[in-house]
């Protein structure tokens, strides 16, 4: 049985990132993670607002802080992956942590500005999403797509209220 | 010989989107796009920005301003793509607009808000990449990264005053 994947994002800050922010949460329910914990400042209305999506959306996802993330890595049980462009190639190490999440859980953390060198050595993965400046929501969203081989954008999402039918022109919207 | 990419950024807000719409230009770069254009509100600083971090790490990437996207996307000569949650899905997609910019340029309209009707008829294609809400950055470098089938990555930028050496531990950085 596979392992379940938690999404653990650094440093907010509210007036700096909370789009970014809350792009990354959307992106980790998305694209399949299970959980996403925010570090940083506290930010309610962005948890709140994540939930709700979620809520609306469907599928078993929940968004909440986690006070010390030091603590928290360090002590999670699983295999633990920091997305940094300083890393080693996403295409060269996907196969490995997949073998990993096949038999246990999985932290993936994702940085804001500068996250601190102790992660580094934390980690079991240090992975590049290619090895140019870009997004951090990029960069979480090519990962889990390559973690789930595309499978994650056929996932059935549970209790939807709302749930989209895919169509070449316009907007078809089903509530349930 | 494969054409061009541009990616056409809808409907910009300085005070809102200012770091949602870098990161799209900072991942049109770094995933193989060669310009991004700018619409909605003029935006300098956000310009510069992007372009600074092109003559930096290299490549030919340029980004600029649209002033009339409407204009400009229904006389580009090419293929037309708008990224949308409620378009067809991106993975039975992506080998028709692969074929197409084999041999022709490629267009990729992301929006911001709420994208004026009339682009889901403008396009050749309405693509979701998945039909979840969630970002706009996180939806065109997983279009961009399954257009190039992941070869986007390893892409060497010409002419980059500084390189990454991807590493497993810490920052390896080389000044060119």
């Amino acid at each position: 049985m596979a392992g379940k994947v938690t999404v653990l994002r650094l440093s907010h800050r509210r007036s700096r990132d909370v789009r970014v922010t809350s792009h990354c949460a959307l992106v980790s329910r998305a694209f399949g993670a299970d959980g996403f914990l925010l570090c940083g400042e506290r930010d309610e209305a962005m948890l709140l607002s994540a939930n709700k999506a979620a809520r609306k959306w469907g599928g078993g996802f929940g968004a909440d802080y986690c006070d010390n993330p030091r603590k928290f890595a360090r002590e999670f049980d699983g295999a633990k992956v920091h997305l940094t462009m300083y890393g080693l190639p996403l295409m060269a190490e996907i196969g490995k942590i997949r073998r990993r999440l096949a038999k246990e859980n999985l932290l993936v953390i994702v940085g804001s500005e500068k996250v601190p060198a102790e992660f580094y050595g934390i980690v079991d993965f240090n992975i590049a999403v290619g090895s140019q400046p870009h997004s951090e929501v990029a960069a979480l969203a090519v990962f889990l797509h390559e973690l789930f081989e595309g499978r994650e954008l056929e996932k059935k999402f549970a209790n939807a209220k709302i749930r989209i039918i895919p169509s070449q022109n316009g907007k078809n919207v089903e509530k349930t």
